[in-house]
């Protein structure tokens, strides 16, 4: 039988834990269901490599076999996130070392070193192992790099090999222990090293510098990207397929930086319907990393779970949250897992099929995603997500900066982006890309970056203006340009350049919390700002909404001055979701179509033609406008006008 | 003057904390109280041996005697729950461990680890003096093993001993380390053990397997078991009185398997106002463990305390509380403790008397209570209470398995079963034996065995058909049949004999939260289910209850199977308590009396004659109507009909 | 230019983290805003001894210089809390350790053991250094030593050194072992010990005995206290200014004690909003300690705030809070900072300018301080706090006791001191003195004493009675004389000598939660009790109030007992705060003036003329009534009558 192609609707199978005899009637299911590509072999380096430098892969070419047979293509797995127990007995040394001086043990997963150079060498070895066995097989068609790489614990791995090399990194960063202390402030307290011996690890009962946590966290998530890409190059060596590695929706790990060696965006979700929003914010920062769709990787059918099934999902929610990747530019989804584990830390999370091998209740829904899969095939293989108009900063260096550096009571840098930015345009239906500070500004029209401490991530100050002169809208602050990379403040503006670009100065700053102050717009509305407040006052710039009350009264909360052919506008306050939808599409964002708050809308283009994917992620109906008729191809049923989406509905409209 | 004999009511006395020549004025207080026993000596180790190998009893033998001379036996504490500072000191390898690796310190109690075969030397000679001094002493009435055995934290004692022991443990359950890997499914996670010693002490801050751990709490359970058992060996060697040892509510260390070697059983407790029916609870566990009546070791008069003073309790309570077991089969209440603290940990804990020898406010209650106790002697030493019709499963392997595989958010196994079945059936009067998996199953019409995860405990598999067939109505489920002994599911179906049993076939299960679904009973009524759903489809089976909405509906929620002479109700998700109530009164269950919910009516009969008690636990007035006439032992007056109980009223009734 | 003299505006400077050419632009700007003092040094060790034994005075003496040029003096902080890299990296011991065993590190601050006789020698090093530099400049008016001693953690430090010493301690006052069992009841739970070395340390993992925690944290305050002395003793012997330590407010360092050595007492508090009457407890606290008047060393403008900032605080607040702690007889009002960090674990606490040295939004509020310290400076200078005739009871003691043994649930110390007493004082404008047990009662009419378990403190108990006799009215209790000085009970009677004294019996004790019992007033009111309910049978005093229900109904909550020429109120109970101020003023308390209950209401008397400093602590108008007409030495307006007080106003009233 052939191999199936995308799009890809299939499964993580655990068939090292299962009789293997039990492989024919899982595929039979899997056929059943609709499954056309399995995730196997992520954990099961003790069945790959029982005892030190003996291999086993002679299941494993079974499974993949078997499942080639059934014309379902396999996703490989690396299995280093679960090191066997004689790595961990003979080698302690590899396990990862916890701020208070402990070392992990066997019995979970995630416990070793990115660091360990032991560690490391048995990875490489099972990696080319594995490489040698199924680089060239064709019915493997891709690799996953380990499984939801992150760092361990609040400050990731301590051990004596990471603090060494943190010690070293900083030396090659500053050069000398003097140019450390200027840059970090550590007068203050006596904190100056006379060493870069000195620097210590960031305990979490001690009060530690800011600088020292950003810095000792971006040096974590370096760590654990350099391990992956040590695999990567393994792999890119010995094998054909494409290579990534299996994200989980954190800032925690740097997506950008990550994915500079590998070749596919690999994501995994597992959010709830309260928050099928934030899925999308993550879905639309994997998009434009790479120019090859992403691999949604992981996600629950019902219900996430590991020793207790953590809430069942409604009806209808497997069919939307399925669709939900395909729509934002992925060529594959697949959920967590295929047949329920019989034992174990998640036996009781939610699968396709039962631990006794009977589907579950969403099997309906599977099977109806999968037919809607094959149906739109052709659409959804020909055309790809329109480009967005808009992009919004997102930086995993804010992320750390933040974490250590709150700024205000009750700040948290994701929570804020989704309520602030992303959602107040995700629901009026505006495209937006998430992009990293090192991303190009070119394609963009408006460019959204509040809460972007420090513009010197990736040249990104030198990349503003020539972008703003040549007619970009920037939509700057609350709390952008305010910090340095060594987590400080500038000492001659409250901003690095805001102030000189904007043609502003900033009078006073006061934190949002916990009183708010109100702005008066230009068109006398007034409205509350939130988060933070720059009092501004505008020399060669306009003011777009002053303060209304409070010790900021008659000062500027928002400006507008224009830059070349392009303009910034700068946020001193947080204001509303309609302000911000109102300034995005003010300048040049737009809506995909008309239609309620609780639908996503995703324009498509390509050879295989134009048109909409519609989804509710409300679990409620919703009302759309179309702007030409279309025909969904999920019903083969034509529509114009304005129309209605079931809840938790899909539609695939082609012009 | 001649020894009291039971029903006894009395304290813990601690005379070694308190100049020798005030023991006359506290008998004399004791007497006007109408206290009839005293509990003494459960922590004075150091007072009985200053230093190692030196023994001091004479202050001992001088309490006894003269509390003997007033008439007042003397049940003996052995003092192994706190070891002397020199045997802490001289050896550390005694005190517990904790999961993190650190040994416990001398100041507080219960922290020397059950195996440490130096500590178990020391206990065992300290209890050889001990019994070789008092075992033929005619004022000793029993002895009491240690205080209170309970796996300290949150996995009990971690030190190298447990450690090697439990390792050993698994070697002669699995024999081989392959059939623990094949029982406990650890090729998952590449958990797979190599050899016996890789077993790891669960740590709290690794997440392991449920199987391991649940091994581990129940070897911590075994090891205080025998811990106990020892004790009970020399004891019941030199010694002619009964043994027990003095429990806390909990189904941390399992009471069958403890009582196996011992004679008399003991309960502690210190439940509030608002939990008097948790109480009854596990005194309806206490009492069918033994042929003979338990003891209420402990309990407060007033209020509990270490450092604070826990709560006042209202008047009245002390006398409900205090009749509580006695009505329901104990011969015993002994207070914890006569006269307060003068310092120490405990110092603010209600008593009797206070510390400057002064009788407390409840001091009239309790004289009222030892009244009562002499009214009603011979009734109460000449009936024991009926033997109820009706069994409710608890189990100690499921309170760990549960612990740590709590299958759904929010589910806590002791609540679940309160609120689900034991409440329902005490506020209907509906006598029950709380009885472990191993008990017999042959004195019962109903037994109900929800969330009784493992059947294969003790054999209950085996048994439970005949039972059945022999005319038994067993209610299971929900979450009932759903695990092996090694903590995982099944793997040929969501049960291990349930659907073959019943004639179901489980189709579906969801777990009952966020939402829940309804039921709709054969006659027609509609009401919610909970906790947990599972779907059935009947072949030889009657739908009791249908699933109304949902991905469930039309599936059985309960079934009905009639098997031989009996029946087998299978719960799919645990019902209202009205329905539970209804099934246990249609199959054979019995009401005491008709009465108002508040009131517990325990019926009593034997050579004394026959009769009820009655007692008010909710501190309100209630209403009860009498199956035939009766005069109230405490007051003289005969009753019929309909009678008020006044709150926190109690009645012995004799017809 | 000359030096300034009092009152003093001014804040904490830190030039050693700026470069020092930017030291007259701050010059500039603090006098701008009306500055004339500043704090420095007190964190800078790092820059004072760059290496072991290298010493950098220069630029220090160059800050001296340049502010005194300016005109303003300085106060000179030592740096002792922050100890260099250099120093814990070479001597490891010095560190505290946690009372898990675990060393701090260095990159926070206070964490160098007060008992290191290592970290002592370096301390008194550079302390000394220090004054050989600067104890003669007549530009340095005052020694700060060290920075908000304070145990750390739970348990303060529990290294090897403060171990041992505390053992010795308990040697020193014991003698023997046997005397400290005796005086601790260790024979409870076995826990007597042989020999002072088996004292343990009581970690927060063991349940230790209240004696012995309580002794600890003694020992620990001991520790801190003595640390400070030392230094002290080469400030007094190589300096001629005064000296002091800032302290937070806690009772967990005995401030009286503390003061014994000290010339000045400076204090640290970060009161917000809705606490400013905290603020003013604490200042009525230092007044009293020495007869000079006291220094608010640090107070926030307008946020607190580590890496967030914590909390904006309203319009006027910043003028209210500085006038605060001038009304209550500090000469000193120094902002905690003068220009924010601009890295480290503070940056974001609000200053007085930015840290690129813009004027924050209070500037202006500043300056108008500033205006007023100068306007007022000849009456302030001029005048005292009139001494009040109310006395409050507060001690560190009783802290650490009701730390570790609380009594009832809930029962936080200083808050019930607040609420049950400060407040409503405060309220009324009755002027108090929150006094030590070791300070002399003779300049007060009325001292109150709820709250105060040990009457043994500095010979209290001896010298309560003469001055009862002498016509004093002391109001006692609750919980007043009901533990000895090793935190034990009385053996004898519920208190020590309150029964007799007060000529009562105590029939019953019931904590007071969670259930409140009545009373009834002489005038029939009913009102309820609180916290707790000592029941008392009145012999040779009379019921001021009597229990109205309850087990405690008839007897006195309350009773009046004439003691030579003055009377001994005890309290049973706590009564509203409306009945003990009744009480305070029926014994010879008064209100500085009718006003509104928001109003702090001060008089001043002395050279410098006769008035009032009014404040709105809760930023909201007030109503107050002129005993006489008086100017307001801010406005130059004269008043009479009934006046208003603006939300936060100030009013400098001289008749």
């Amino acid at each position: 039988m052939e191999l199936s192609g995308p799009p890809y609707l299939g499964a993580a199978y655990y068939p090292e834990d299962w009789p293997l005899d039990q492989i024919d009637d899982d595929i039979a299911l899997m056929l059943e269901a609709g499954m056309n590509v399995m995730r196997v072999g992520e954990f099961a380096w003790s069945r790959m490599e029982p005892r030190e430098g003996e291999y086993d892969f002679e299941w494993l070419h079974l499974v993949i076999e078997k499942l080639g047979q059934a014309g379902i293509p396999t996703i490989l797995g690396t299995p280093t996130c679960t090191p066997p127990a004689w790595l961990a007995e003979r080698y302690p040394e590899i396990l990862v070392m916890s701020d208070q001086g402990r070392r992990a043990g066997h019995g979970g997963r995630r416990h070793a070193c990115p660091n360990s150079p032991v560690y490391r060498e048995h990875c490489a070895r099972i990696v080319t192992r594995m490489a040698e066995e199924f680089g060239h097989d064709p019915r493997v068609i891709g690799w996953q790099i380990d499984n939801e790489l992150f760092p361990a614990g609040p400050r990731g791995c301590c051990c004596p090999v990471c603090h060494a090399k943190f010690q070293e990194a900083m030396r090659e960063r500053f050069g000398t222990i003097e140019a450390l202390n200027e840059a970090w402030g550590t007068h203050l307290w006596s904190q100056a090293y006379q060493d870069f011996r000195q620097l210590p690890i960031p305990r979490t009962d001690v009060r530690h510098h800011p600088s020292l946590l950003t810095a000792w966290m971006c040096f974590q998530s370096d760590s654990y990207i350099e391990f992956a890409h040590a695999q990567a190059e393994i792999l890119h060596r010995l094998a054909t397929q494409p290579v990534g590695t299996d994200m989980m929706p954190t800032g925690a790990l740097n997506y950008h930086q990550m994915h500079r060696k590998l070749d596919v965006v690999q994501f995994n979700h597992y959010n709830s319907p309260e928050n099928l929003g934030q899925a999308a914010f993550w879905m639309d920062l994997c998009r434009p990393i790479k120019e090859a769709p992403f691999w949604n990787t992981e996600t629950s059918t019902c219900w996430n779970g590991g020793v207790t099934a953590n809430g069942y999902k409604p009806s209808g929610f497997c069919r939307a949250n399925s669709w939900l990747p395909i729509a934002l530019g992925a060529e594959a989804n697949l959920y967590w897992l295929w047949r329920a584990h019989w034992s174990g830390q998640e036996l009781m999370h939610g699968s396709v099929i039962s631990s006794c091998g009977r589907p579950l209740h969403i099997f309906g829904e599977v099977r109806e995603v999968a037919r809607g899969f094959r149906a739109a095939a052709d659409f959804l293989n020909g055309t790809r997500v329109a480009r967005p108009k808009v992009a919004l900063h997102f930086s995993g260096f804010a992320w750390w900066l933040f974490e250590h550096q709150p700024m205000v009571n009750g700040f948290r840098y994701l929570d804020q982006l989704l309520d602030g930015f992303y959602r107040p345009l995700l629901q009026a239906q505006i495209g937006v890309d998430v992009i990293d500070p090192a991303a190009s500004l070119e394609p963009y029209t408006v460019v959204c970056s509040p809460f972007l401490p420090a513009l010197d991530e990736a040249g990104l100050r030198e990349r503003l203006l020539p972008w703003l002169e040549a007619g970009g809208t920037w939509i700057a602050g609350p709390l952008t340009d305010i910090r340095t990379l060594d987590a400080t403040k500038y000492r001659h503006a409250p901003y690095g350049s805001l102030e000189e670009w904007a043609g502003v100065t900033c009078r006073y700053q006061i934190p949002g919390e916990p009183q708010s102050f109100a702005l008066r717009w230009r068109d006398r509305s007034i409205s509350g700002g939130s988060v933070w407040y720059d009092g501004l006052e505008p020399h060669h710039a306009e003011a777009v909404a002053t303060y209304a009350d409070g010790p900021l009264k008659g000062l500027a909360g928002v400006t507008c001055t224009p830059v070349g052919k392009g303009q910034l506008l700068l946020l001193g306050t947080l204001p509303r979701g309609e302000e911000v939808r109102e300034m995005v599409l003010g300048a040049g964002g737009y809506r995909a179509a008309e239609a309620t708050p609780n639908l996503l809308v995703v324009p498509r283009e390509g050879p295989g033609g134009r048109g909409l994917i519609v989804l509710d992620l409300g679990n409620q109906a919703g009302m759309l406008t179309l702007p030409q008729p279309a025909t969904d191809l999920l019903t083969g049923r034509r529509h114009e006008g304005r129309i209605e989406v079931a809840p938790y509905g899909v539609m695939v409209l082609r012009y």
